[in-house]
């Protein structure tokens, strides 16, 4: 721990009322990633069986993906939003000690630094319920599903690349060690720069191609 | 002017070196609404013959969006982005009195804080040049046309959304009177929420009903 009586970097960060981290980085992330397999592996497997089975592959992992994204933005994210006092709280519940752990890989979290707060706030708020509303249209293949798709995905794209560049632009100094650099700061979001990609790329396809069509039958 | 040098809220602001503002309001403004103005004016009259006057009015007014956004991110906004020290350059040009002027009804831009700079960077490199094929993509009525639509409308929503709620994480004072705060704070920046809404809606409408339509065929 620095002089500051925090783990975090810069040392020099004022957390003022500072309760240490009780449960140990295996405690904190064993229920996130336990919970999140399971989820993804019953997305995965009831909508195998959903619409008698005409579901695609990449239909059914985009499923998965906002089911995860939904669980994890609402359930896990949401408490960090609502406890302005995170860091201090008497009685830390399972919640803090999330945030607390993640905060070793950018502690702008800790800090309650507004920008990443914001894009925080807008996930909870609207992406969060977004990306269910996505697994059930997707689920009944409703015909605005391609455009949340695209809309969720591109709103993550956006706010992740929002997250780094302010991250650089504020002096790209928030991880306790290149250990938690890589995996907390780059590991743990990289799955919103992959993912969303992926989707907004193949919604963008989808699309073009049903207007392409729609242009050659009205010829 | 306040007791730190300059004329921004908050006061204790520190803005070292700051250089005041040479050319007036009237001076500052007149040119960007002439320019935007007369932008509009042209794209409104060739798009009305492009295509053989195939284009719809909503297609045009579009079009006019586009190619304000556009010239504004690019040539407007790009050299605030690229002039780290505009409050404080000894021969300051245009640009620079450009936003010194917008800084009083928004002090974040004079500050460079890292929100509103990154916004402003995706902004000028991303949305700028993106509005600009979007002119070029409905005159063509390309297939991808409506889905660009939808995208840059989206992140100027998603944008704008961001730059309010940092604004009221970080403080809600940063407007040098109630004027700037109107006219320059919401007035200023209410196009960038209307405008999108209203493409991003339409967009999505346009897109719902193409595969509303394919699956109807399908049947």
């Amino acid at each position: 721990m620095g002089g500051h009586g925090h783990p975090y970097s810069p040392a020099e960060l004022d957390l003022p009322g500072f309760v240490p981290q009780r449960l140990s980085q295996v405690e904190v992330v064993a229920p996130f990633v336990g919970t999140s397999l399971l989820l993804v592996l019953s997305v995965w497997l009831i909508s195998g069986r959903c619409r008698g089975g005409r579901l695609s592959k990449t239909d059914r992992l985009a499923m998965c993906w906002w089911a995860f994204i939904g669980v994890t933005h609402i359930v896990f994210v949401g408490p960090l939003v609502f406890t302005p006092d995170f860091v201090s709280k008497k009685n830390p519940n399972y919640f803090d000690d999330l945030f607390k752990e993640f905060s070793k890989g950018d502690s702008r979290y800790a800090a309650r630094n507004t920008a990443v707060l914001a894009y925080e706030a807008i996930m909870v708020g609207l992406i969060g319920p977004a990306a269910l509303l996505a697994v059930y249209a997707s689920a009944s293949m409703k015909s605005y599903s391609h455009i949340l798709e695209f809309a969720i995905g591109l709103v993550q794209v956006y706010g992740i690349l929002f997250y780094f560049v302010t991250a650089y632009l504020a002096g790209f100094n928030f991880w306790a060690s290149s250990f938690y650099f890589w995996v907390y700061f780059i590991g743990a979001n990289s799955p919103w720069v992959v993912m969303p990609l992926f989707i907004v790329t193949r919604s963008w396809k989808k699309i073009s191609e049903a207007f392409g069509a729609k242009k050659v039958k009205a010829r």
